[in-house]
C-alpha cells in the first residue's frame, strides 16, 4: 500500500506541491549570497573507522581560549586513534585518548567560556523559550540571552568541552555531541565549543551503552576515531555552506517550519523551538 | 585519567554525595504509593530479531479507537515478522507489516484522536512552554492543554499511528516512535497512542537510514520484529512500575531537575521542559 509509505512523508512529498512554500522549497531556492561557506580555520573533519565523516563548525566567538585549545590538539593529531567512549542514549556521545589525555590536559589552560557579553549580532527568535529570556541565532549557532549575557545552547548536535567539577576543567581534550532531547540544563554550565554541521546520524546512530552514564563497557564497543583534521590542514576538502541564519531565507524557513501549511497538517504549531530549527547546508557551489 | 571520565557525570556520581538531594535519589526514595504499576490490558511487549525487548504503555484515555485498533492487530499477530522500516536521524523510527498492512487497514476504522476535552487529571508544570499555553503531565503521559483541549505532546519515546493525509487515516497498522529532538509541530496533528517505557535506547539505535525520510532503501538494512505482544497474553512478564506524575516524589524529582544543585552545576536552570522529565520506571517490587 504505497500511500501508507507517505505516512509522516512531510517535507519531500511536499516539495511537489505548488504553494504555499515549505521549509525545504525555501532552501533549495535561497539565492547564493545567503549562503556561507565554512572558514577551513574553524571546520574539523572526524574520520571514523566505520567510513563516516562528521563534520564540526568551531565556535572560537564563542570559546577562544578552548577552541584554539582544540586546534593544537587537532594538530598535534591527539585525536588520532581514539575512540568514541560513551553513548548516553537521548543524551550525548562523548570522546577522548584515553592514554593520552591526562599528559594533554597538564598542558592546556582551561577557561570556563559558559557566556559572554551580548553581541548585535544576535537576533532573537519572537517564540517563547523554557529556559531563556531570548532564544535565537548568533551567527551559524542556536544562542540565547538575558540582556546581559549571551551563550551558546544545546541544541541537537552542539558539541562541547567536557569538564569535571570544577568549572575551568574543560579544555578540550574530551568532546561530547549533543544526541538526543536539548540538554539545557547544561547552558551555562559548560564550555560549548562547536557544533555537528554534516555526518550527525554516524555518531547519533550508534548502539547505546548500557554501562553506568553510557560509557561503554567494553573496549570491543568503543568506534574508533581514525583521525581529526583541520579543514586548512587537508588539500582535499569539500567545503560546506551553511544558510546564513541573518538571511531572508533563513527567516522564510523559521516561519515555515513555524507554521506548518502542507496539506498534512491540520494545526499549524505557531511556535518554533530554537532547538527544532536545524540550520540548513550543502556542499559549497 | 580517572576524573575525566566523570566528565558530565552528573546523575549517577551525585547519588553519593550527602546533599541536595539529586533526581535519582528522590526517586530511589520513593515511598511504594508512589509508584504505579502498568495494567498489562495496556502494554506491550516489542521483541526485536535483535534481541532487544521493547516495552510501550499504550494510552486508551486519549485513544480510545485507535488504542482498541492496535489491541486488535497485536492480538490477530499483525506485527509478527514486520520491520523497521524507518530510522530518520533526530526524528522518528517506524514498523508495519509491509505486506498486510493494505488489507489491515482496510478492515479498521480510522479516527482522528488528536485532542480531547480537558481532564482534571491534567497537572500543569509552572513552566513557560514554547508550544502551548500550559504543559505538564496526565496520568502516565506528557500532555499539554489551552484549557479548551488537551492533547499529549511528542516528547522522546511517544508512540504515534502513521497516517496520510487525510487526517482519520491512521489506524494503527503503522507506528512510530520519536527519536530526537521532540517534533512538537507535530502535536494536535496525529494520533499519538502511548510510549516506550523501556528498551527505547533498541530502537534509537539503530542506525540511520540515508534514504528519503529515513526509509532503509534495502531489506537488509531493515530490523526484524519477531512479535509484538499485550502483556495480558503473556505468562511470563516482567510487571514494570512508572513513578506516578501526581505523587510527591514525582514533584520533588521535577523541581531536582528544574534547578540541579549537584556540584558540578554553577547555574541551575531554574525551568524546565516537559520533555526533558522522564518518567521514572523500574521492575514491579
Amino acid at each position: 500500500m504505497k500511500r501508507l509509505l507517505s505516512l509522516l512523508a512531510i517535507p519531500l512529498l511536499v516539495a511537489a506541491a505548488p504553494a504555499p512554500k515549505a521549509p525545504g522549497d525555501i532552501v533549495n531556492a535561497a539565492p547564493p549570497g545567503d549562503w556561507r561557506t565554512l572558514d577551513p580555520d574553524n571546520t574539523l573533519y572526524m574520520r571514523l573507522a566505520s567510513g563516516g565523516v562528521v563534520t564540526i563548525e568551531l565556535a572560537p566567538d564563542f570559546a577562544p581560549v578552548t577552541v584554539a585549545n582544540i586546534r593544537a590538539l587537532v594538530r598535534a593529531h591527539y585525536f588520532d586513534g581514539s575512540f568514541i567512549t560513551r553513548e548516553q542514549d537521548n543524551y550525548v556521545v562523548q570522546w577522548s585518548a584515553d592514554d593520552a589525555h591526562e599528559k594533554a590536559q597538564a598542558k592546556l589552560k582551561g577557561v570556563a567560556e559558559f557566556d559572554r557579553k551580548p553581541r548585535p549580532s544576535f537576533r532573537a527568535l519572537p517564540d517563547r523559550d523554557t529556559y531563556a529570556p531570548r532564544a535565537g541565532f548568533d551567527g551559524d549557532f542556536p544562542a540565547a540571552s538575558d540582556g546581559r549575557r549571551e551563550w551558546l545552547v544545546h541544541c541537537y548536535g552542539m558539541v562541547g568541552a567536557g569538564r569535571d567539577n570544577p568549572p575551568n576543567s574543560g579544555t578540550g581534550v574530551e568532546l561530547y555531541a549533543v544526541t538526543g532531547q536539548a540538554p539545557r540544563q547544561l547552558d551555562r554550565n559548560i564550555t560549548l565549543v562547536g557544533r555537528v554541521v554534516s555526518g550527525m546520524a554516524f555518531l547519533s546512530g550508534l548502539p547505546r551503552s548500557t554501562g553506568g552514564l553510557g560509557f561503554y563497557m567494553l573496549p570491543s564497543q568503543r568506534t574508533k576515531i581514525v583521525s581529526i583534521r583541520l579543514a586548512r590542514d587537508e588539500p582535499q576538502r569539500t567545503p560546506l555552506q551553511v544558510l546564513r541564519t541573518d538571511s531572508a531565507s533563513f527567516h522564510a524557513y523559521v516561519e515555515a517550519r513555524r507554521n506548518r501549511r502542507d496539506a498534512w497538517f491540520v494545526h499549524p504549531a505557531g511556535h518554533i523551538d530554537v532547538c527544532n530549527i536545524p540550520i540548513p547546508a550543502r556542499p559549497s557551489r
